[in-house]
């Protein structure tokens, strides 16, 4: 029988995120050998069936599929770095946090070790994995990613983005940018209503109707970016600007922070500056696409 | 016959905007008078069947449901401070763009003058007048808004939010924010893609993707503002200040611009200084709600 929940699967790092990943192998039936540097917390895991390995190169030695989910690059490295040999063959995937410049550099470096090697970031809190509301996202050679998919189903919704492993960093960051930015909109948006005695719940729905039905235009505007020509079909980044000016001066008058609202107008002044003025609001891909050099 | 459509009305501000406006109306079949300062504004609107008034004064003398819609709360003022006496017994609505300060205090003057007042916000462009996608947002007296409903419905969709009058503004330029805010996020992921030779088309459904899910979000965490209780339920923020951390790394390490991501930060920081980092992410409504004291 060919069952995938047959896989046998190895997880390194037993922190609230590691706990977790290994506790959705086991309920999902997979054989889960653990290891922690701080062994106690494998307790639970082992008396829900979990073998507990005396020592990463054990722990790698099984050869299965290995995640590792500790605090940073670093920790993995000094981790892993020790029992350098063990790693040729093993297929490791690495769901700890880090930036794209790292994840490229360990794919080397377990390359080099004669292990494979995907990159992950993980979407979700502890608690929602096992889920489907978990997103992992991943990155590396689609093959390996193709050939362990149906054992890391058991995680979540697992995705995959393309071969280069700093692909998953990326989009981490970036969904998480879109994540804070949509939250503190609407809490700008909430601390001027509530200057007029409109609950946060009142303002809620249309808050949400708004990001949503913005979202929607992410697709044509995108197409604005790729082509490099960015047409006022809808409206000029000028037009926008003087409604940005109402932005901060509401805020200021009914003394709430303006600070967001200042960034956003900063960034579309200096894209009339540069003169953009008359093109859409997709031109500021520009000012996002260099740092502030002043 | 009570047919809506025979209600006339009067377009006092033939601009972009109130061209699309007085259109909208005479599309609708509506005896549509109109004024301009500059009466050549008018010929068009004439030639579809608009009665083109000789002076404001007689503008309003028409007594029927008058829209203004001009450069600003000032324009107004000039406009019609000079025919005081005719305001009285005339429903106005005022569509131009303003401040909820200016919105309470023009309903003021004209209840002084004996005029009905509603006033709103054009949440769209014009060419999207007279289309379902126009949003028009109102408020003011509930009477008022219901006794017209019916005629401002050529307009787009139009919508009451409250008597107050200050409510239309304060509800447009917070769904302003909302709108920049996404779409800078988005445009911030699509500058950290490019860098791994992602295009914007290839980001977008993902962004969309986030957009869409935490607008979901947002009901729920009104609860926690409303209730001025914010447990961790789902995770702290001091977990996301640490996440904030890698979008800034990652923005500088690849050589975006880092703004956003450091807005983002601070925010989150001087709530964590507060004694917030236990608590969960809608906290950061205190912060939103002051101004920036340093
Ligand atoms: N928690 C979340 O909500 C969440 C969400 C998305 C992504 N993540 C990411 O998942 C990763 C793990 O997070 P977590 O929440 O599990 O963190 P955590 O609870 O703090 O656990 C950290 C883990 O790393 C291990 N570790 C740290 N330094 C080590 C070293 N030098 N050698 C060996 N082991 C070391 C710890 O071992 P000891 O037990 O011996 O200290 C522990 O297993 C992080 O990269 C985090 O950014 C977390
Ligand atoms: N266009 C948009 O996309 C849009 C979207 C949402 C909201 N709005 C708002 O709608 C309002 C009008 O915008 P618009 O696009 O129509 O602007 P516009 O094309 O610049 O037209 C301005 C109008 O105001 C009149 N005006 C200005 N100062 C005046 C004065 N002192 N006395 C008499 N009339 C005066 C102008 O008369 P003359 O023709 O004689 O100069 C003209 O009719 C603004 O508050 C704007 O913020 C516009």
């Amino acid at each position: 029988m060919n069952s995938t929940t047959d896989t046998p699967v190895t997880v390194i790092g037993l922190g609230l995120m590691g706990r977790a990943l290994a506790g959705a192998f086991l309920k999902a039936g997979h054989p889960t050998t653990v290891w922690n540097r701080t062994p106690s917390k494998a307790d639970q895991l082992v008396a829900e069936g979990a073998r507990l390995a005396p020592t990463v190169g054990d722990a790698l030695q099984a050869r299965s599929l290995t995640i590792i989910c500790v605090t940073d690059y670093q920790a993995m490295h000094e981790l892993l770095g020790a029992s350098d040999g063990e790693l040729d063959g093993t297929m490791l995937i690495n769901l700890t946090s880090g930036d794209s410049a790292q994840a490229r550099e360990a794919a080397q470096w377990a390359g080099q070790r004669g292990a494979r090697y995907l990159d992950g970031a993980i979407m979700a809190v502890p608690p929602a994995i096992g889920t489907a509301e978990a997103v992992i996202l991943h990155s590396g050679p689609q093959p390996d990613f193709e050939a362990h998919k149906s054992t890391l189903d058991a995680l979540g919704t697992v995705t995959y983005l393309g071969p280069d492993p700093g692909l998953a960093s990326l989009y981490d960051v970036a969904g998480l940018a879109m994540m804070w930015s949509v939250l503190n909109a609407w809490l700008q948006g909430t601390a001027l209503l509530r200057t007029a005695g409109v609950g946060a719940a009142t303002f809620a729905p249309f808050a949400q109707q708004i990001a949503a039905g913005v979202a929607e235009w992410l697709p044509g505007y995108a197409e604005q970016i790729d082509s490099g020509s960015f047409p006022a079909e809808v409206s000029a980044l000028e037009t926008d600007a003087r409604a940005m000016n109402h932005l901060i001066e509401e805020s200021e008058a009914v003394g709430v922070n303006a600070e967001l609202p200042k960034l956003i107008k900063a960034m579309a002044d200096r894209s009339i500056a540069a003169g953009h003025g008359g093109e859409q609001y997709p031109v500021l891909i520009e000012e996002f696409s260099k740092p502030r050099n002043d």
